[in-house]
Parts: structure tokens; sequence; C-alpha cells
């Protein structure tokens, strides 16, 4: 007993505090929070959770979200490649496919990855048929549906859908680029402003997705799948009939933006990025310390919400939120941090005091790092877990 | 000559048309273009340029700026180390420095690296001067002047900067942390709007900085370094009297920033992401491209300027701007391109077709990535730089 104490106190944990910064921050206790309260909230539906790891970009987070061979999404080749080797193989890239990409693609599958991509036009689905043909090579296809007018997608009325199924597969049977259904992703949820809103939208997403499969299935195409998802509607939907699985990625960590939303509690906020004051301009009321945006990104999601965060919400070494504190601008390696609404409230927390600071957008902070440094709760390092970047 | 000409046959270069995207490039032939003209500029003054490497974090590029050896400024101490190990030892670490960095200097000065740091408080110069009278490190320092209210540093004529130097060593002789002499960053010419602004605010830079330094000599201390610089500034100066050193990093891409500030041409801009049509929406006049905000940065400089250019402005595969598209908004893996002023008027570019998109900022831009794609005034790629990242 005695021996197994000393071998243990041996390994003097490293504290937050005696770090050089900046760093990003991962808290598991509140991460592992935030799985689980999707999981719970999923489990009362019949879908699976298909989560996009395109926020986290790390085996070790993916591992607390599911195991090895549980389904994924990601947002770059380079991350089904990663995920491949580190045994997940039930992989949707969910960007759409570009010609460029397919050899790509291929050496996935022979690598064993089960991927599916997506596209939302004919051109794509041509070319991308004749390269399957020609390479032998079967590979599940989902159309992009537009629910919401944010970005790319069929319309689910349009003619267009059945023109793109036309030149696909109707099955796996037949090889080849094969119809395999539906995805969308309501991205607007982004910009709701009350949780009514995300409600309504998620119902958008969910109704506009089933009825494009609906019509694939009236033309005979059996489209298995419809995947739907964003963090916002995948905690609001109140109905996910029809929908086979559901995409999520930011719940994980949760940030400002969401926070904004009303999607989750600041405490609820896994990721921080601590840093250290390195200075004053005691006149204006302006803290300096050596976060800038290479450290939290030039993400300043809040700015379109009802309360603008700035640049991130100033804590202190133990991720509590000092009143007032806002990082207010950044320069490459330089934030200024002062009170929200007059600087002449501003603390002078003393030089060489440690913050941390939540960001605003956890996929883009966290792409700003190359590890997470692990905590649970404490100032304790518990573990440095890498994440991939580029594609 | 048949048979090398063979040889060089054998090896087909790969062209930009090829390649898999979202990619980085960068124009050798445009960078040299830059490179040659603050060295010509400068060379009208009694100056060193210590160009600085955050901006292109890449040994590659910086062998065309001056061979190893030449001094450098760099932004984190990561830089330091990757510069050192590849043979430039004369290093200014330009962000103030943090008690939790001392050893990490101290274990570069071990290795070999003349670095430099800089402060602008007691607090800092007080713990500092104890850490290398303790560890017997002769280490020059910069005191840093704020000449233009942007960010951190003394202000010229504060009683605090003779303050602070009573805390350090006079000269090298000394030893322990000795002051070197003054540095500043005229920043706010980031914000200026017509090259006369610039003139102005390069002279505040120049004759705060000097004034600083006059008055530290003033009281017994030799303050041998009187640094100054920012791109705009190093390429409107009139005068350098009384300047030792001029400090300019973006000038080796310039990007969309300076463009908007007169500084450079479009034509001028180095980098450029390559990035692929993957879809439409028709009605929108919206063109779909797998540059988002991860390939581009989040980065939106031009917004504050008499130009927005949204995300940046659209060129085709020769890098010649197509009249009126520039990347309006940008998703996670997305970006979504239309005609600036009325999309109506949107070309729509087949699917498939590559683009290359100059940036609002080279520094942010190029972060995103961790390499250079190198043409020379063609589609050819040249080579492969790396880059770092990191802390």
């Amino acid at each position: 007993m005695k021996l197994s104490e000393s071998s243990t106190e041996n390994k003097t944990p490293i504290q937050l505090s005696e770090l050089e910064t900046p760093v990003l921050v991962l808290d598991q206790n509140t991460m592992d929070r935030n799985i689980g309260r999707l999981q719970e909230r999923l489990a009362g539906f019949n879908v699976t959770l298909r989560p996009h790891v395109k926020t986290n970009k790390s085996a070790d987070v993916a591992k607390r979200i599911g195991a090895p061979g549980t389904p994924i999404t990601v947002s770059t080749l380079k991350e089904a490649e990663y995920f491949l080797e580190h045994g997940w193989t039930d992989i949707l890239y969910a960007v759409g496919i570009a010609a460029n990409k397919f050899d790509h693609v291929a050496r996935l599958k022979q690598r064993g990855a089960e991927i599916t991509v997506i596209l939302d036009n004919v051109e794509t689905a041509v070319v991308l048929a004749e390269y399957c043909r020609e390479s032998n090579l079967s590979l599940p296809v989902l159309i992009e549906i537009d629910t919401d007018g944010h970005r790319s997608g069929v319309q689910p009325d349009a003619p267009l859908l059945l023109e793109i199924a036309s030149r696909l597969g109707k099955s796996t049977e037949v090889g080849g680029a094969w119809l395999a259904g539906v995805m969308t992703h309501a991205g607007a949820s982004y910009d709701c402003e009350t949780t009514a809103e995300i409600e309504a939208l998620a119902e958008q997403e969910r109704a506009g997705a089933v009825h494009a499969a609906e019509r694939l299935r009236n033309a005979g195409y059996p489209a298995p799948v419809v995947s739907v998802g964003s963090t916002p509607t995948a905690h609001f939907a109140r109905s996910l009939e029809g929908v086979t699985e559901v995409r999520a990625g930011v719940y994980v960590f949760f940030d400002l933006v969401m926070h904004g939303l009303g999607v989750c509690e600041q405490s609820d906020i896994a990721l921080s990025v601590l840093c250290t004051v390195i200075g004053h301009q005691k006149e204006k009321g302006w803290i300096i310390t050596d976060a800038g945006w290479m450290a939290m990104s030039r993400d300043r999601g809040t700015s379109k919400q009802k309360v603008d965060q700035g640049y991130g919400v100033v804590c202190d070494i133990d991720g509590k939120p000092i009143p007032g504190l806002i990082m207010l601008q950044a320069n490459q390696e330089h934030g200024i941090v002062g009170h929200r609404d007059d600087t002449s409230l501003t603390p002078m927390l003393p030089v060489g005091t440690k913050l941390r600071i939540l960001p605003n957008h956890a996929c883009a902070t966290a792409a700003q790092h190359d590890s997470y440094t692990v905590v649970a709760g404490s100032h304790t390092v518990e573990a440095h877990w890498p994440r991939i970047s580029g594609w």
C-alpha cells in the first residue's frame, strides 16, 4: 500500500499554473457530461448518432464518444484517414465531393474504410459514376438536401433531386456509385434567436430530408439513409420521425455561440485557452495577455448574437468567469482583456496571473492548437491528447 | 544532350490542376520581388532589417530573405527554437516575456541562441533580473514603447520608462538582464486610410522610439538598440534617423489588407488558397467551393477598410482576379463565392473549376496550413515548403 502510494507520488502531477502559455485546456469531466447529455437525449428516438469529429479531430476525444468502429462524420479526407488508422471505419465525408478527391476516397476504401460521400449536382454524379464504374468501386452516395437555405444542397421539392438520382445506382447490389439516401445540415440553426426557433428549424430540417427521401423511394430508390443534424437541432428536435441518423460535433465541447443560442450553460464549455497577463495599459483599463488570435482564432461568432463576447469570456485559472471581463481585442500573439461595458471597471490583475478564456467557436479555437491539455475538474494535468489539422 | 533531356522528362512536374484541394499556394517570383522591394527601400537608410518570421514560419521562406545567421524577429519561442535549429541565432522575441517562459529562454540560450526579450513593466523586470542573476544568465532586454496607443508598451515620456530601466543592468558587461534599448511596433498603421497617414505614423513611431532611447541614454544607459517597424511604416518612413533596426513580416507575402492600405498592388500578393467549385445555388448566384474558413482563416481584416473583400478576392487558376468575384461567406470547409455587388451577376463557373483566393491577412491564412505549395509564375509545382505552428 505504502509502496504503491509512493510510486504514484514519484510522478508529481503537473499543474496548470506551471505551464508555459498559451495552452488549449480541455476539461474531460465537462466533456463527458456533454457527451452523456446528447446520448441520453437521442436514446428517446430511434436514430443512430454519427458524431462529427471535425470539432475534436482527436482519437482520444472520439473514443470517449464511441468506441472505434462506431459511425463518424468527417469534414476532410485527412480526418477520414486519421480515424481509419485509429480503428473507425464507418465514415461519412460530409462535404460535397470534388473529382480531385476521388483517388483519395478509393485509397481509403482499399484500406478498409466504409466511406460514404455526398453531392448535390448532376455534374459530380456523372463523373463519380464514371469513376466508380472504371475503377470497379462500390461507393454509397447521399444527396445533400438544402433544408434551410444556408449553404449547399438540393431543394427537397426540386426536380434536380431525381435528375441526380438517375445518374446513380439504385442500391448496393448494383455497385458503382449508388444512392444510399439523403443528408442535410441545418446550419441556419446557429443564427436562431430563441430555442423555439431552433425547435422549428429542427422540424424543418427533419421534414425536408424525409420528404426528399420519400420522393426518391417513390421513384424506386430504396434510399435507406436519412441523415440530419447540427448541435442545436439535435438538442431541440421534438420529432425525428423518418430520420435514421443524427450528426453533431460541437456538443462535445460547447462554446459561447452555443451558450448564446441557449443550447448550453457557460459552465458546460469544456474548452478554454490558458494564458498569462504580460502587461497593462492602466489608463485605458486594458490587461495584455499572451493569447492573441493565433490561440483563440479570429472567430467572432457571438458578434451577431444578443451578447457579444468579444474574443471570449475571461475566467480565472479555475475556469470561473470573472464578472464583466472579456477579451476585447486580439493581435497575433497578444490579447487585450477588459470590462465589457466600461474599461474603467477592469480589475488590474497582476502581471503573471493565469487566465482561461472561453472560446466563441470550439471548432475554430481547437484548430489553432495541435493538442489538448486535459484536466478533470482541477488544476492537475491528466494527459496531452494530440489532434490533427490540414487536408 | 538527349539523355539529360529525357531524364528531366521522366520527372513529369506536377501541375496545380492535378492537386487535391484546398492547398496553400505561394508564388516565389512574387515573393522574391516583395523581398527585394523592401531591401532596396531600406538600403537608403542606415538600418538593419530584422524580418519578422511570424508570417512565414518557414526556414525555406526565411532563407530567401536572409541567410541563416541574419537577424530575425519571432512571435513565439517555438519559432525561436525552430529557426535556431535551422541556423538563425540572432533572435528578437517580440512579445512581452512572461515568467513561465524564462526556462525556455534559458534553454534556447544554452543551445546557442543570442536571444533578446522585451517587457514593458517593473514587475516583469524585477522577476527577470532575479532569474538571470540566479541562473547566471546574460540576457539583453528591450523596453517596449507605445508609440501609437494600439496595444502594449510604455509611453515614450512616462516616468515608468526609467523605473523599469533601474531594475536592469546598464550593459552587457554587467551581465544578468541588461537594457539593450527600446522597441516599438506601430500596429495602428493597419488602420490608416491614406499613405499620408502611414507616413505620419511612421514618423511618430520613429520619433517616439528615439525619444525614449535618448531619455535612457541621458540617464546613463547606452541603450544601443532602437528597433521599430511594421510593414506599412517600413515602406513609407521618410526618415529613420536614430533607428538601428526595422522589423516587418507580412511584406514578404502581402495580402488584401496591405492592398487596401495602398502598400501593394493585388498582383503583389504571393499567397493564395487553391480550391475547387463543388456546387452551386443558382437561384442565389452562389458558387460553393471546398475552401472554407479552415483554409482561409476567419480573418476579415478588410471589413474595416474602404473596400470589403469578404473572405478574399477570387482569381482563376492563373491567379488573375475574376472581375467582381469575392468569397462572400465561409463555413468550416465550404466557401460561398459570388459577385460582390449583385449575386445575379455571378458567373456560374462549372463544377470542378479550380480557383485561387487571395487572403485578407497572410499571417492568419498561412497559419491554417502546414506547408506552402510553391510555384514560380506558372502552374508547375516547384516545391513543398513545410511551416510550423503552435507554441
